[in-house]
């Protein structure tokens, strides 16, 4: 039997944003590897091994389920949103390009789900309905400088910014730095947008203005998105604003 | 009856790749409009009122979904991919912000879909695991100039970079002219993405270099990845090789 890897994005939350393909994978997987609060959102099944692991260990995640599927298991690793967006997909192609050549022969599958940007936008209207990046704001993985220098470019250019990783408790700082930061580029009306947890039961999605942004709690459940100058926020009586950026720009200067 | 607009996100093709949520709002819709290709993928379903509309009719189309939903009824709009990038989301919004107060009562429900650089990210292994934009090249609805100025500042500060609308019949010439212009800020080996109908049966992924880019057949459907200095190619023998852009960047220089 030949073994195979799925990498699956789980989507942002319960199992009415899984895809058929990914739900599929779930069901056809021997095995299942991922990060444990992801590992728990998937069903238990009779026969089929669980390897849970903690949220810092995504080398050596990679490394055992790519393991098993030389043995030739049919192995899914769970990825929560999409799993090539700051997910384990990078980390099991970082795991086949240093481990034994013959991992290179697997057969590796990518499932891609929703990711948190799409679900977050998707409740606050179409913020991301112009040309936007996503970032990470996390310095585990890069230096802080290189995180100040995409921040300029991306608002000078006029890209909406989607932000990964905001905050954590070891990183307490960088997320008013980088309001402030926005703050030369971009007027202090500029929509911003909190969602936490969507998709899940306790999901919230609180709407500010980037002068407001510093004093809205966040944590690493949270993405941010930042809006360009072109994003609009129309009021509505008894319901939550829409935000949105038009796929139209007049000039230039935008 | 109250009426209800849902904004719904298809996939990139087959159902397979439509999530629970979006499949049960279709099931759910008293009539569905959206643009010819995309309404055939959705099953006829008896009773379902049909509105196909053409590709440049985004805004008409919206207006009429709006007048249809505040009518009492429910109301799909579908879109290809997810609607809030680069499609129909923001079009429903421009519709509700310039049209009648009594829209702004309406219920709207946007749901997310797999948007087109996810899947072809997928293909190809994690071109899209570390910072990222995603960029129309269509100047149908924003000037070159600025075009010309989002595609420096991203290369120029490491993004990845995500070409969606890369060329059409009337716009034969932006892509080798961006090519050219990313050529300046990127080594002629860096790893180019061609994904076109990725997730329908006729997907194909063709991976170049930017030397060779221009090169490649491109249209309307077709979605291009650029890699950053970081992005890394993995050869596989009898395999199509793994493209990744690894989570950590050592250097400020990157």
């Amino acid at each position: 039997m030949s073994g195979r890897l799925m990498v699956i994005g789980l989507g942002p939350g319960d199992d009415r944003t899984l895809t058929r393909e990914a739900h599929d994978g779930l069901l056809a997987a021997d095995a299942l590897y991922g990060y444990g609060p992801y590992l728990d959102r998937v069903p238990v099944r009779s026969g089929q091994a669980r390897h849970p692991s903690d949220n810092r260990e995504e080398g050596a995640r990679a490394e055992a389920a790519l393991r098993h599927a030389f043995e030739g298991a049919k192995v899914a690793i769970v990825s929560g949103g999409d799993p090539g967006v700051f997910a384990m997909a990078a980390s099991v192609c970082e795991a086949i390009e240093t481990g034994p050549d013959a991992w290179r022969g697997l057969d590796i599958a990518i499932i891609p789900g929703i990711t948190a940007m799409l679900a977050v936008a998707s409740r606050a209207g179409a913020p991301l309905g112009h040309d936007f990046c996503a970032l990470s704001l996390s310095d585990n993985l890069k230096p802080w400088e290189l995180i100040e220098r995409r921040l300029d470019a991306a608002a000078g250019a006029g890209f909406v910014i989607a932000l990964y990783n905001p905050v954590s408790r070891a990183r307490p700082w960088q997320l008013a730095k980088a309001f402030t930061l926005l703050g030369r580029h971009l007027p202090g009306a500029t929509p911003v947008i909190f969602g936490r947890a969507v998709g899940r039961v306790d999901e919230s999605v609180t709407i500010a203005t980037l002068a407001a942004a510093g004093e809205i709690a966040a944590d690493m459940a949270t993405l941010i998105i930042v809006g360009s100058r072109e994003t609009r926020l129309i009021a509505r009586p008894g319901q939550s604003p829409l935000v949105y950026t038009p796929r139209a720009v007049e000039s230039v200067s935008a």
